[in-house]
């Protein structure tokens, strides 16, 4: 009985799935809920919970539940299912599992040290975990037998590409960025307004837009935290989160909308995949693509705030002396800026090349950690112009280090592609999407995406996908096509 | 090296304590996070963490770890620790493991079943349910291989105590209560004013109690839930909700002062069992005993009030007009009732007795789960002389039952009695306490009970705690004679 042999990977698989939800809750709760000393030794705890469901994962056992299952006797899509898990049993299963233990304990060690250095600008204390964690890193990644350790890495996260083809790409955005923002980015002359945004008014504009981009609150939270971030607890249970500032209203309102895209991807993925998302291997550029056309495609775009601007003009009368025109410009603005996760929707990029270069070097061993913050520096020197006052501002800003994520950042900047990509598929599909937009209706975009993206997107690698809706391979100039004419339009 | 067993006795515990702390977390927020439909499939996730440790509990290796130890290389309190764990694991071992499991999966799915027999006053679905978890709960207490099921499962919340002890106290509360209650019932003709208590106001009572208490917020929180609960969710993170009515405040502040009390003793815990408690058997009345002592022996005395009421009052002027005097006489009103979690201090323990007899009766099989609703009307009737009108304010009123706890409420009365007979001793170490009371000055009453029980009361059985710091057995004569001291002073 060819059919319980699948049923039985996904009895399995539903097992990993209660230790990964479970992981994840540990994490959620760590970040939203932890009294002042109540996070003491909760790191431990999320890394045996991660190290058991990885063991889980890779056993023999699981091995022999797979070679069992007779393909044959699978519809399509649970071929496809299969396919990808099997994939990744085969990549999590070189990894020897006392690495991955060692990696898990590492980090656990490595977070708090981190967010003290941050603190305290003090990368001395850091390095040496940071040097450890890529010693490891390095080691898992040898056991990959990629060509290239740090191209292992990366398809650890983005499945199907090569180095060579992420460093084509990220080659013709330089070339097209450095110019382009040097000419640009001194034509937005106007501000928001410095007075007082109340955070009880900025609430119930997020709540509003989560409602009409049809985030469902039913199987979803949106909390406050420090750093904003998308988290999965339960198959039906999807949490956001976001942070208020008195002084300004985007960096809640864009950062909401950044992470309902990936809110929206997870609560509309196949119920098919609620126990089974744990064995699969998904492309991060295709989920952050949903989170950053959330934020940039669609909510930095004019016709957007039709609709949206004078709901926040009635929330903040003082915003009634600025015309949408230049709100628009506002929350357009170029200015290459230090911090990744504050720069705009074009220097963004320039951010992850950055990263993109110099991980590679430290995976491939052509830098050492101890000369990071001089490379580091010297590079957005001469990408963005601009000099960090010190390593918190520089090479210890971002979290993903500390926790061992090296390759994962040039997903971000093949969502920023993807995204552009499926844009012109998008329009094709709704011509008037545009007019849509602006009177605030949101149903057949949220249904293109439904079936064209969320429902199935998550087996797919991120070539597969874009060949589906696009027809096509991976292409920056979309992105700077896009670019360019949206900036055609705002500027002038 | 006979240290490094020990050690290795300790490390294995820990991991189980990640599993037993995940698990109250997954808890925790199912009941005050969950979204709307967040909560589906939550009781799976739960219950398959808590048989991983149980399954991991129970293992053989375990047990050789426990064997190869050397207790002579132990300090005087290890070798308590010790002891303690090597009973607890005899005792679990002796459950089949597939029936810990079955019975897991069967509180499951009896729980949101429950949940709806008690909305819709439907005793008819959850009966099957019900008949199915007390056949599992014979088969498990049958394997205990005590010398009487009921005995065997009252002995896993409750060590060393003897079903015949229990019962022979029962005997004598009821000979106490029912024409004491009778006589004293109608001396309360005081009410608190019928105005709306604003949550807000509520919420700062509250937390200027939880302050003055010495309840460590930067270990712990306290949310708001329907049923209110404490939890333990990390070794320094200790979770108590609540419950706020706009139209009585006293529910939330005695319910407060109740999960402190559970809460003091699991913050002031010898740091040393923050990775052991997984493996040891406790004393649930012990545990019971604190909250009620805060709730009951502090919280209800008429010094406690000296203090508190003016901040009260502040907090509601309407209550200017009435004394501390009727107010004492409110909080401490003795009124038979229906619901076992509303019922005074007082009517309370008759509660628990009914529901004693009826569980010993179920599991030693001189009653079927078709006869529980009418059995329990009659016997309601016949000690408190009230009749619910329905099975949702009778036999469906507690969880305990959908969740598997048969033999657990005996403890709460337990606790009211333990709490009574340890008022002796610290008004003994303590004879100002009264005062103190009256001058909201905690840190000695808190020194004491840190002390005294905190510290290592949780390693210790009922009757041992007892002996150690009263000299003497559990007797009932303590409970009733501070009843009949309170009242007399009370009301005349």
């Amino acid at each position: 009985m060819t059919i319980n042999d699948w049923n039985k990977v996904k009895s399995y698989l539903k097992e990993i799935s209660y230790l990964e939800y479970t992981a994840s809750l540990l994490d959620w709760d760590l970040k939203v809920n932890s009294p002042e000393e109540g996070g003491w030794k909760k790191e431990e705890i999320y890394s045996y919970i991660k190290t058991q469901a990885f063991n889980k994962f890779i056993s023999d056992r699981f091995g022999e539940l797979l070679e069992a299952v007779d393909i044959s006797s699978l519809s399509p899509i649970e071929q496809k299912i299969y396919k990808n898990i099997k994939e990744n049993y085969k990549i999590q299963k070189a990894i020897p599992a006392p690495l991955y233990e060692r990696l898990q304990k590492t980090t656990a060690k490595a977070y708090p040290i981190w967010v003290q250095a941050k603190k305290e600008n003090n990368f001395a204390i850091f390095s040496p975990l940071l040097e450890e964690l890529v010693t490891l890193t390095k080691e898992i990644a040898s056991n990959l037998n990629g060509k290239d350790n740090y191209e292992s890495l990366l398809n650890l996260y983005e499945p199907e590409l090569s180095l060579e083809c992420i460093k084509n790409i990220s080659e013709k955005i330089k070339d097209f960025l450095i110019p382009w923002i040097e000419i640009h980015k001194n034509n937005f002359h106007v501000k928001l307004p410095e007075i007082t945004y109340p955070i009880e008014s900025q609430e119930k504009f997020v709540n509003q837009l989560l409602e009409k981009i049809n985030f469902n609150k039913k199987q979803g939270r949106v909390d406050v935290t420090i750093h904003p971030f998308t988290t999965v607890v339960g198959p039906k249970d999807v949490r956001i989160t976001t942070k208020y500032t008195e002084n300004e209203p985007l960096s809640a309102i864009f950062g909401v909308l950044h992470e309902a895209g990936h809110g929206l991807f997870e609560q509309n993925k196949d119920a098919e995949l609620y126990w089974l998302i744990s064995g699969i291997r998904y492309s991060y550029g295709v989920h952050e693509a949903q989170s950053r056309f959330w934020e940039n495609i669609i909510g930095r775009s004019p016709y957007f705030w039709d609709y949206f601007y004078p709901i926040l003009q009635d929330l903040f009368p003082e915003l009634k002396s600025l015309s949408l025109k230049s709100f628009v410009k506002i929350i357009n603005k170029i200015e290459p800026s230090l911090i990744r996760i504050e720069a705009d929707e074009v220097t963004y990029n320039l951010h992850i090349i950055l990263r993109l270069e110099i991980e590679e070097k430290l995976i491939n061993s052509k830098l050492t950690v101890k000369e990071l913050p001089e490379v580091w520096n010297n590079t957005i020197k001469k990408y963005l112009g601009v000099t960090p006052k010190n390593d918190s501002e520089g090479v210890l800003q971002d979290v993903h280090w500390s926790q061992g994520y090296f390759g994962y950042f040039p997903s971000y900047m093949l969502g920023n592609l993807y995204g552009a990509q499926i844009l012109k598929s998008l329009k094709s599909d709704l011509p008037d999407m545009e007019q849509k937009l602006s009177k605030g209706i949101f149903s057949e975009i949220n249904s293109w995406f439904n079936e064209k993206v969320y429902r199935w997107g998550l087996i797919e690698t991120g070539p597969q996908l874009l060949k589906r809706i696009t027809g096509e391979e991976l292409n920056p100039i979309y992105w700077i096509e896009y670019i360019k004419d949206k900036f055609s339009k705002i500027l002038y």
